[in-house]
């Protein structure tokens, strides 16, 4: 069966998905996206998600308010007889004119992407994550650094810096120095038994699943921050793990080739990944 | 007579310009631009806006080699009957599949547009530009800084804060605050007599006019430096302003509301755009 997509309210086969040229996402990088996973047909935190991109729609200017995606998105599952999917929505400012204006553009552009997703298997977590340290930095000084935007090309730069390196991800600093995010996840680590994350001003794009993470946290006795943290600290960790929406809770076991925490997956991340699952199972 | 569209290898109407919403210029931002000038007919330094071009695209891993942009971008003047014509080559990564992996990407997408460009009158040259300070902050730590990148948005929000205090401009500082860029264009400024303007490594996309003016400056007489300048440098300049291929040289009058220099277009800026003119004039 060919993949069909939902654009601008159709649902086509993703051969004829075009849109103009002169679309303002294609031009300028002037739009949003989502990354989420369903399990079963059911997408995790499908509202929470959706606040998101309204709220970062607000920011941009992005006029989406009368959309139902909600709707469009189940559509895209079904119309592909997905039930473990990864599912894109990309949303960008429209056709506008050639002189940049963003004035100029009078209906956003909706595009929903849903494949079959399929998951690492467990001895990647068993095993974990290896991450290299990027040569390039979070700018903490621009919006776009908490928006999921199309202004991601940092991120698949940093991202080949892992994969040339042999490694899974890429760690970013902010240019203060601090950690702020891996190109596409959070990093999460354990000092001293308190689990630490780098806080929004750390230009950090602020993920579901970490939002999830840091519920789940507390019921488990587990202390939290949101914090500035360097990356010797990271070096220096218990144990620490990458999240989003598809890898959920990934150990992260060595970085720039040297053990993190005890090299291999820790008791709360374990401990994390089991919630996590256990809340994915139940629903939200 | 409709706006003709240069696409991948086909001059067509405007209206008619479709490309894959699974471009990944579309989805990642994963492309660059130049834009570019013709007077008469002709683009002003399109050998280096192609030469720029190129290096990006080598940086970025877009294979643009084979392509006879200089043919395409003169075709596509032509078939719009331009004389002075402003002109924007958009290339990106090309359709790849719908997980993220730049090298599902076979075929780079190439759009020229090219309109009639109606340069300000002489007046606003006699009046100089008034800018705002951009709460928006350039990253110096990422490679994109350098390059005329499809992830622009920050420029155009930056643009956008210019436009909302009634300003033609926005100045943005880089992360360790010093000066970087407009919006849109290049700062100069005099300092003691001598042209300053940041340099590569503050985070700026080194213009071709930049460079030209840089070019320009030394057999007039003035020494240049591409320095760190602070803020306060720029409030205390003698004179200062703004390049980009479609304003040229553009006096740079007043910052948040308070003067630079004496508020009127300064000497040296002056015989500057004589001398840039003249060299339009008689060709590069």
């Amino acid at each position: 069966m060919s993949e069909i997509v939902y654009l601008n309210g159709s649902l086509i086969p993703r051969s004829q998905a075009q849109i103009s040229a002169l679309d303002y996402g294609f031009l300028y990088g002037y739009g949003l996206f989502e990354t989420m996973r369903a399990y079963e047909g059911q997408v995790f935190r499908l509202d929470n998600h959706l606040r998101r991109l309204a709220d970062s729609a607000e920011v941009l200017g992005l006029p989406i308010g009368t959309l139902d995606l909600k709707k469009a998105i189940m559509d895209t599952i079904q119309a592909n007889q997905l039930s473990d999917a990864r599912i894109r929505v990309a949303i960008s400012l429209g056709e506008g004119e050639t002189v940049p204006d963003p004035s100029t553009c009078k209906k956003p552009t909706v595009l929903i992407l849903a494949g079959d997703y399929q998951p690492y298997p467990e001895e990647v977590y068993q095993k974990g994550f290896r991450v290299v340290v990027s040569s390039i930095h979070r700018n903490s000084g621009s919006p776009l650094s908490r928006l999921k935007s199309a202004n991601y090309l940092d991120s698949l730069l940093a991202r080949k810096e892992a994969r040339t390196a042999g490694a899974n991800e890429a760690i970013c600093l902010n240019e203060k120095g601090f950690l702020a995010e891996a190109s596409m996840s959070n990093i999460f680590l354990v000092t001293n038994g308190i689990l630490r994350t780098p806080g929004q001003e750390s230009g950090i794009l602020p993920g579901i699943t970490r939002e999830t993470i840091l519920e789940l946290a507390p019921p488990l006795g587990i202390n939290s921050l949101e914090d500035n943290i360097r990356l010797d600290e990271l070096s220096q960790a218990q144990e620490a793990f990458l999240t989003n929406s598809l890898i959920e809770v990934m150990p992260l076991i060595e970085m720039d080739g040297k053990p993190v925490g005890s090299g291999t997956p820790g008791p709360l991340t374990q401990k994390l990944l089991t919630a996590y699952r256990e809340l994915v199972r139940t629903g939200e």
